[in-house]
């Protein structure tokens, strides 16, 4: 693809948060996975930095390099019609530049938006300071610019997620970044831990923005959420754990009873492979 | 891991075909699925070819890379503490030199075993010629001993699994073809599509050498395979399709009903982290 089509495209991906539909995300980890959300009719590829991480052997919060990451985006993209955009955590560094090298190398790897977090995984200091974080979404914005594909960014705050502050304050702690990122120009406000209806539509009302949920068993269903005037649905890691969780019970009946009902399901070889026979 | 290390662990692996337990191996098709193998407390970690090449977009039938697949291999490898077997389909080639190449490549990603096919995936040829089937096994050997790593060689026929031949002349082909393997020096023989218990039961008694089993449902179950002298269990890539089909049904639910019942049974993003986290 070259850089005229990726702005094309990022454009349109844009366009899918403005309605007249919720944009649903179920997070891919892997060209496989990807290719099966794709055959399911979704809009777009989101993909989940945990699970890409895992597939790799690495726990989740940037212990994998900007480069392993990298390429697996890259070979996602490389694979799917369907918009792709990346999970990039804290975008592998504390500088401005990082963040920027970050979006640089998610241009080049065919994808057309990008998270980026406030997450330090770092119980001493858990968030970025607010100003920081600024500074790296003007950097990937700028970046965006240069290089001529306007890239969409979903700016997160790990507020709820992490757990920081006393639980009274997150609140208005989780409005004040993302009222700051909307403002420095992020496309959509993500506040991963939210699930309370109450606060959502709070969010949706207050911020007057795009606005991403991380769903999950004891959220509101999409329906609700669409009513609530939410933009982007995602599902983060939880797809690909759960499809762990399977593998695991698979194992365990094997070395259990010694028999093979958990693979009652499985899609046929020739499906899956005629799946990933298409060529781009 | 040095030579020598890896040379005892593939002595450790072999002595697992000759009893006193079944060996069963649910192939993983990255690191997350390795590992999660492993904290079943099965005995060693073979990979699915066909997963792999599925995770990284290929269809199955070496269209990935020698390179690739090695690669896939050198991560799971890597990142587990038991034995691996990789499988590596034909050897990547037409050649014995393809096939010692290979097996140099398997000893440098960190395993200890091997698959070997005599498939050709084309209809007009099925199967490699029984002769250079063999020079690719001495090739493998050959280079095994050169390095000193003593590969554990499970080498397959695909004479039931590609539908070769009149199917009453199946079984005599398949005799024919395993115990030249075994008498080449293959440590174990391998002969997927096999099912029916008679026929398993007379490779057994027939062969007089380990035999791998691909099992899953409508196979005996372990208890009976066991019974009849199987050496070895596998899956295949059943397990890593049966995971997919379970991301498409989270999909299909999400952009359907619009719920997530399908992730009720996923492991907590602490736990899989958890698993992650080890360090080798």
């Amino acid at each position: 693809m070259d850089l005229a089509a990726q702005a094309t495209q990022a454009t349109a991906f844009r366009a899918l948060h403005h309605g007249p539909k919720i944009l649903l995300l179920p997070n891919a980890w892997d060209v496989s996975s990807a290719r099966i959300f794709e055959d399911t009719g979704v809009s777009a590829i989101a993909t989940t930095s945990a699970g890409v991480a895992f597939t790799l052997g690495y726990p989740d919060g940037q212990k994998i390099s900007r480069h392993e990451m990298l390429a697996a985006v890259a070979r996602i993209a490389g694979k799917v019609r369907l918009p792709v955009t990346a999970d990039v955590e804290a975008g592998y560094g504390n500088r401005p530049e990082d963040a920027a090298l970050t979006a640089v190398g998610v241009i080049e790897a065919g994808a057309v938006g990008v998270n980026l977090e406030d997450g330090n995984h770092d119980a001493q200091h858990p968030l970025a300071d607010l100003s920081l974080q600024l500074e790296k979404i003007f950097a990937v914005r700028e970046t965006a610019q240069r290089l001529g594909v306007p890239l969409v960014l979903n700016a997160r705050t790990d507020v709820y997620l992490a757990q920081v502050g006393a639980p009274e304050t997150r609140y208005q702690e989780t409005v004040r970044r993302l009222a700051a990122f909307r403002d420095a120009g992020a496309d959509c406000l993500f506040a991963p831990g939210v699930r309370d209806i109450q606060v959502i539509q709070q969010l949706v009302r207050e911020l007057k923005h795009p606005i991403n949920i991380l769903a999950g068993p004891g959220s509101p269903s999409v329906p609700e959420l669409e009513k609530l005037g939410v933009a982007r649905v995602s599902l983060g890691s939880s797809t690909m754990r759960a499809t762990l969780g399977l593998a695991r019970r698979i194992a365990q009946e094997l070395l259990g009873a010694g028999t093979y009902r958990t693979l009652e399901d499985a899609p046929s070889h020739a499906e899956v492979n005629q799946l990933m026979a298409r060529e781009d």
